[in-house]
C-alpha cells in the first residue's frame, strides 16, 4: 500500500489535463477525438487497475469501477466524458476487444483440458440455467411483480440464465488461475450457457409472441448452435495445421504467424454471429483450436535466434538448459503476439461496461428493493450450479458463474422492444447485472486465496 | 521464385471461400461483418505482400496492388468487396493504422539523427514544395488547361506540394533502410512539407476565395504549426522520463509500458489534429520523443528474466556475452510491444488506399494524357529536391520524395468544394497520386540495391 499516494497524486494531476483536452475535443473531428478518448480510457483503466491490484483484487474490478466513475461524472455536473458513450469507434473497438479477450483465454485453455471438464461444465451450465430461471419465473417474479403476464415472468427469468463469459475470464486471468479445473469448468459452462441462453431466448420470444413454440424449432436452434461449436472445432483442427504449413512456406515471419492467428479468430467470430451466437463464442473456439504445434513451421522470434547464436560456444549441458528456457519463447507463443492487441482493446470493453452503469437507477427505492431480490436469486441460482461441479472447490465454481453480462442485457432489450418488459423491470435487470458483476471479483479473489492457503 | 506456385494456388483456393463468406455477410450486423472484412484485408495483404517481396519489392506495393484489385473487382461484375469501402469501422481502423505506422517510424528514428539531417531535410522540403508548385501553376497547368482561373492553377499546383509520409516510411521500413541518412532526410522533409502544405492550403484557399491573403495570417498559421512540432518535442522530452518513472512505480509491467507509449502517441496525434496538422504528424513526433531510456524503470520482459536465471551458473565471460545479446530485448524495446498493433492495423490503411483507386478514371484519354503531364511534373519537381540533400545518394532522396497521398487529396477535395477544381481535374489529381504511389516503390528498391552493390 506504500504506492497508494503515488497513484492518487497521479490521478489528481491527470484530471485537469484530461478535462482541458476533452473540452478542446468538442470542436475536433471524430477521428482524432476517438484517439483522445482511447488514451483517457487506457490510462484511467491502468491506473485504476493498479490501484485495486495493490488491494489484492483483480484489475478488471478497477476498470469497471473507473468506468462507473467516468460514466456517472455527469451526475456531479461533469459532462465531458458523455461523448465516450456514444462514440461509435470506441463502441466497436470495445466489441473487438472482448473478442480478443476470449481468443486469448481460448489460447491459454486447451481442448484436452476442456474435454476433461466437459461433462462437469455441461452439468454446471444446465443447473446454472435452470435454477435461477425456475426460481425467478415461478416464485420470485410472480410474488414481487404481481399482476403481470406469464411472458414477462419468463423474460425476467431468462435474463438470469447466461453467465457472462468475459468477466470470469478476466477474473481468473488476473488472478493467474486460468489453468485450474475450477476456471476451466466455469469458462466451459459459461460458453455452454450462452448457447442454452440463445435457445431459451428463441423459445421465450415465441411464447411471449404467439403463446406457444414448436419442439421442431427448438430442436433446430439447438442443433445449429451445437453444430457450429463442434463443427468449427473439428474443421478448425483439420484446417489449422495445413494452413500453418502453407502460410509459413509463403512467408515464415512473425507477422504472418500473427495474421494467421488473428484471421482465425476474426473469421470464427464472424461465423458465430452468422449462426446467431455471440461473436465472442467464435473467438473462444478459435483460441481453443489453435495450439502451438500448428505454428512450428514459422520462424522463431528474433530473440530465440540471437540467444542460440550467443550460446554457440558453450558446453552441451549449459546450452541445453538455456535452450529449454527458450523453448517457451519459440514459435509456440502466439499469445505473446496477441497480447499487445489485448492491452489496446480489452480495457476499453470493461471501462465501457462500467460507463454504461446508470447509478441514478439505484435511487428509486421500490425498484431497488425488487432488484435486490432478483439479484439474490441470480446469486443463489448460480451458486447452486457449483454443487454439480464434482471434485473441485464448489464455492469457486458457483461464485465464478455469478456475473451476468451482455446476454442478459440482450434479453432485456428484446423484451422491452416486445413490450413484455417495462422500464422499471429493465432497470432491475440492469441493477442485477451491475451487482453480479461488481460484487463477484472480491468474493472470488477471497475464495481463491483461502484455497491457496489450505492447499 | 520457387514459392510462387504455392502463393498463387493459395490465392485461388482462398477466393471462393471469401466470396461465399462475403455473400453471407450481406445479412449480418455491422460488427461481425467488419471482422470478416478485416480478416480478408489482412490475409490478402500478407499474401500479396509476400508475393511482391519474393520479387524483391517492398511489401507495401503488394498491399496497394491487392487493394486496387479488390476495389476494382466491381468493374468485372464482382461487387462483393464494395461494402469494405464504406465500412466506417474499417475506415477508422485504417486511420488509426497510419498513426501507428508513423509512431513506429518515429520510434525507429531518433531526434539526434533528425537533428543531424535537419537542415538538409528542411532544404529538401522547400525545394520539393516550390519546384513542382511553380512548374505546375506557372507553366504546365496554364498550357494544358487553358482558359481557367488563376485560382484553379494555384490549387492544382498545391496538390503536388506535400509528399506522403506513409508511403516512404513503409518503403524504407520494408527495405530495412530506415536508419540511413537518405531515409531520415526523406522522412524529415515529408513531415516538414506537410506543415508547409498546410500553410499553402490556407493561403491558396484565401486567394481563391477573396483574391488576396494577409501576411499576418500566413505568419500565424506558420507559427502555430512550428510551435506545435517544436513545443510538443520539448515538452514531451521533459515529461516522458518523469512519466516513465511515475508509472513504473505504480505498476512496472509490460502492459503499463505499452499503455504509456500508446497513450503518448494517441494524445499527440489528437493535439496535431487540433492544431490543424495531420494526426500522423503527432504520431511521428511521439515516436521521436520516446527513447528507450525513459522506460528503464519498467520491468524487463519475462524472456530476459528467464534467461538471466538460466545462465546464473555460467562463468562470467559467457554470461556477459549472453547478457549483451539480451540488452536489446530488455526494457528498451517499446517497438516490440507496438509491432503487433501495427500488424493488425497498418495493412488496412494501405489496402484501403489501393481500394479507393478508381481504374475507370484512367479510361478518359484527354484526362489521362493531361494527368500524365501533371504526374511528370510531380516526378520532376520532387526529384529536383534531391539535389539539395547534400552528401547522400541524391537519387534516393529525390525518388523517396515522389509519392503523394492524403494531403494532395485533401487539397483536391477542398478545391472541388470551392468550385475551383472540376471533376476532370479531380480525376487528374487522383491519377497523379496513384502513379506517384505505385511507381515509386520499384524505382526506390532498384536504387537502394544499386547503392548496396556499389557500397
Amino acid at each position: 500500500m506504500k504506492k497508494l499516494p503515488v497513484i492518487l497524486s497521479f490521478m489528481l494531476a491527470m484530471f485537469p489535463t484530461v478535462v482541458w483536452a476533452a473540452e478542446e475535443a468538442g470542436a475536433a473531428t471524430a477521428f482524432a477525438t476517438s484517439l483522445l478518448w482511447i488514451a483517457v480510457i487506457l490510462m484511467a483503466a491502468k491506473v485504476s487497475g493498479s490501484l485495486v491490484e495493490k488491494m489484492g483484487q483483480p484489475s478488471v474490478l478497477g476498470e469497471l469501477i473507473i468506468g462507473v466513475v467516468l460514466g456517472n461524472a455527469a451526475l456531479l455536473g461533469l459532462t465531458i466524458f458523455e461523448p465516450i458513450k456514444i462514440d461509435p469507434n470506441i463502441a466497436w473497438l470495445s466489441q473487438f476487444g472482448v473478442a480478443i479477450l476470449l481468443f486469448q483465454v481460448g489460447l491459454e485453455s486447451t481442448l484436452q483440458k476442456m474435454k476433461q471438464v466437459g461433462v462437469r461444465a455441461f452439468l454446471v451450465a444446465c443447473v446454472g440455467v435452470i435454477a435461477p430461471f425456475a426460481l425467478c419465473t415461478c416464485v420470485v417474479a410472480p410474488l414481487l411483480l404481481p399482476g403481470l403476464s406469464f411472458g414477462t415472468y419468463l423474460f425476467v427469468g431468462a435474463t438470469l440464465t447466461a453467465t457472462s463469459v468475459s468477466i470470469p475470464a478476466r477474473m481468473f486471468q488476473d488472478l493467474k488461475k486460468l489453468d485450474t479445473p475450477e476456471a476451466q469448468i466455469v469458462l466451459g459452462a459459461a460458453v455452454i450457457d450462452d448457447v442454452i441462453g440463445l435457445i431459451i431466448l428463441a423459445v421465450v420470444t415465441a411464447i411471449a409472441r404467439v403463446g406457444s413454440v414448436s419442439i421442431a424449432s427448438i430442436g433446430w436452434i439447438t442443433a445449429e448452435a451445437t453444430l457450429f461449436l463442434v463443427g468449427s472445432i473439428i474443421v478448425g483442427q483439420l484446417l489449422a495445421p495445413f494452413l500453418g504449413k502453407y502460410l509459413s512456406k509463403m512467408q515464415p515471419g512473425q507477422d504472418m504467424k500473427f495474421t494467421m492467428a488473428i484471421c482465425f479468430c476474426l473469421v470464427l467470430a464472424f461465423l458465430a454471429q452468422q449462426i446467431g451466437l455471440a461473436p465472442i463464442v467464435g473467438g473462444f473456439a478459435a483460441g481453443l483450436i489453435l495450439v502451438p504445434s500448428y505454428f512450428s513451421a514459422f520462424k522463431d522470434p528474433p530473440v530465440v535466434d540471437d540467444i542460440k547464436e550467443a550460446i554457440a560456444g558453450l558446453d552441451e549441458s549449459a546450452k541445453e538448459k538455456i535452450l529449454a528456457t527458450m523453448k517457451q519463447y519459440s514459435n509456440s507463443h502466439v499469445e505473446d503476439l496477441i497480447r499487445p492487441v489485448g492491452w489496446l482493446t480489452v480495457p476499453i470493453f470493461f471501462v465501457l461496461i462500467g460507463m454504461n452503469v446508470r447509478l441514478e437507477t439505484m435511487l428509486d427505492l421500490p425498484v431497488l428493493l425488487t432488484a435486490l431480490a432478483i439479484t439474490a436469486v441470480a446469486f443463489i441460482g448460480k451458486m447452486a450450479s457449483g454443487l454439480v461441479a464434482g471434485k473441485v472447490d464448489k464455492w469457486i465454481v458457483g461464485v465464478g458463474m455469478i456475473p451476468r453480462g451482455e446476454v442478459g442485457l440482450i434479453f432485456a432489450v428484446m423484451g422491452k422492444s416486445m413490450g413484455v418488459i417495462t422500464d422499471e423491470i429493465y432497470s432491475m435487470v440492469v441493477i442485477m447485472i451491475i451487482l453480479t458483476t461488481l460484487c463477484t471479483p472480491p468474493i472470488l479473489s477471497y475464495l481463491l486465496k483461502r484455497k491457496d492457503k489450505k492447499g
